[in-house]
């Protein structure tokens, strides 16, 4: 057995130092709890890697509320998308129909403000480490790791959070857990392209040849989306291939054009839907992406641990500070309930903007049928702009 | 061939004298144009074949309209329905959520109301013929039939109405038809009860063994739902066999209880969805499920011939009185925007409600996880009312 070359007592040692770690660690520190990060990634490489792009507005909230507030000014408010079908725009106006909205502000900027705040606060951030292994959560838990140097380190905590995203290592200590799976036929071609915005808002479009997103990041590049195979081959897409497919799906009778521009980055996105439960296991807790992922359509993932994570430092306050042994108990339904109504959202979008291998031409007919009725309605249309923009905390 | 005994001219020929047929020929003869309606069935045969029960609040405009209001004293007003899951009941309030109601009024009564004001206003209706055969619907239609006494009749009409039901004989005189089905893996098991009303509104109710739905006829005969297998055979259900089915999916926690009694009538409830497009060809048009059939979880079927009837209505007076030789042509665009639209509510309210053969443990979840959103969100439950009600004439 190695040697440990250190030992450091915390209240909370979070496994996972993306935005839902460093968002627990600095809400914990907020509530006078100390909490040490350790995550097998570089900084650098967290901060480089795209993800998703939407906040709910309650989100936003949650940041703000934690001293990180540059999403109010660089982050873009959106108070609407567009759903577009049989070549024509329907703006869904969240601002009017649920009195709400939600911010353009990239997952990669959430994180350098958590890390920026976290490092500015004094937090125990451990970057860059390796063979992470956590003991002992029925009673007093140890998590051990490996720094850059090949030391062996230890941290010995009251409880242990798994944000450890969808590859989670802690997932697998919750014993007798039950995982819940659907997978989908299709996944997403995304694009990183140096252009000029093509729209205000995002685009969620159903075509004929299938779904396309137009999403925006910065005034100059913008971040695009066509629903693909999933063993489509990133490199036997050419700049002009991937114009053609998005331009083919988003042209209609308004003459809509997207700005064209060199692709940045291309990549396939997997597109599945998992939970496990319970998201607890003795004094260990798991939280985002470790304990359940949402197919990207709903934007709902980062979304989801963020709301994971408001409720994780709720109870673990009320665990470790007021004493409540129940609170640990309560945190898997309780998350769950929102988990649930996500998943179904996503599935809910998914189906009713993509094509479905095999759909017959019923399907195909009765998905616009959905999309008439949806835009038509100002209920439907309210209840879509609800789900999009979030469910209050409850 | 066989001579013709007697040739009747009239401007319009319906063939199917059920309620959409009898409804437009009330409607032609209020704008003062002539029909003569012929059905294979006799009119006690339909009298007494137990079809849906609900009428949206159009559908009983159209009936009031038509001057056929027994509805407004011996039918139900609805207010709402409940939602049941989890072993609890949630009211959708139609009145609250879309300033609409429903009725409870049985399509017998409404065949039965439809037929006397018919025979009272001197309609030509013939019952009980056979071998209807269709002919020159390009050029200047003729139906020619058998009647009772074994005599060929022919009928010359500029115009033929195919509302003929779901085993329509017109339907195959649309030549290049597109059909689109979608078949379901369950069926209904119908029950008529002799027992007093359980509830004052419908229940949906979404159980782990699956669907039910408790509904009401009158204050001492109640009809009664439960999903089942298509192939079951209901000579193998006792009474105490369905009681306990139809119990075991109610039971809740508030201890709910249906009124038991006889069984009066069992019957297994085929469940599919189609469609025929176009409505047209030449001039035949059909109506109702002539042309389309929905499963029966949103009481769109009578609704839906309905309301393609009040759009005939409309569409044969611009041809034959205003002379519009356009009128025809668009009645399929315009009357397939509301079957879509409906036959996207149907599938909706089945799959949120029913179980799935091989539904994994994700469905499940999503299902509760779709209901739980909806009970909780105004919007979301809105949009149920209204589709429920019904979407207005446009």
């Amino acid at each position: 057995m190695t040697p440990v070359a250190s030992t450091t007592r915390t209240q909370v040692a979070i496994v996972g130092g993306g935005p839902a770690g460093l968002m627990l660690s600095r809400l914990l520190h907020l509530a006078g709890l100390d909490s040490v990060v350790i995550d097998n990634r570089s900084a650098g490489t967290i901060e480089t890697t795209h993800r998703a792009g939407i906040l709910e507005r309650d989100s936003v909230r949650l940041l703000v509320d934690a001293g990180v507030d540059r999403v109010l000014t660089d982050g873009q408010r959106h108070e609407g998308i567009a759903l577009r079908f049989g070549g024509v725009s329907h703006r869904i106006d969240f601002e009017a129909l649920a009195g709400s909205a939600c911010w353009l502000y990239p997952q990669t900027d959430v994180f350098v403000d958590l890390h920026r705040a976290r490092t500015a606060d004094g937090g125990d951030l451990r970057y860059g480490i390796s063979d992470t292994e956590v003991t002992d959560v029925l009673t007093a838990p140890r998590v051990r790791y490996t720094d850059a140097d090949g030391r062996r380190h230890e941290i010995a905590a009251r409880l242990v959070v798994g944000a450890d995203g969808s590859r989670s290592g802690c997932r697998a200590l919750v014993t007798a857990a039950t995982q819940y799976f659907r997978e989908y036929p299709f996944a997403w071609f995304g694009v990183l392209v140096q252009a000029p915005r093509s729209a205000p808002e995002l685009i969620y479009t159903r075509a004929a040849r299938g779904f396309a997103l137009v999403s925006q990041r910065t005034a100059t590049v913008q971040r695009l989306y066509f629903q693909c195979d999933p063993a489509e081959n990133p490199d036997d897409w050419s700049d002009d291939r991937i114009w053609a497919e998005l331009q083919g799906r988003l042209a209609g009778q308004d003459g809509f054009r997207l700005q064209e521009g060199p692709v940045l980055e291309r990549t396939v996105l997997p597109f599945r839907s998992f939970v496990q439960a319970p998201m607890r296991h003795g004094r260990l807790l798991l939280a985002g992406d470790a304990a359940h992922t949402v197919p990207p359509t709903g934007a709902k993932g980062l979304n989801l641990a963020l709301a994971d994570v408001r409720l994780l430092a709720e109870t673990i306050e009320q665990a470790l500070v007021r004493n409540d042994a129940t609170a640990l108990e309560r945190y898997t339904a309780r998350a769950l309930e929102r988990v649930w109504r996500a998943q179904h959202f996503s599935y809910w979008l998914t189906t009713m903007l993509h094509r479905a291998d095999g759909a017959s031409e019923f399907d195909e007919q009765r998905q616009l049928g959905e999309l008439t009725s949806l835009v038509s309605s100002r209920a439907g249309s309210a209840y879509l702009a609800e789900g999009y923009t979030g469910w209050p905390a409850r």
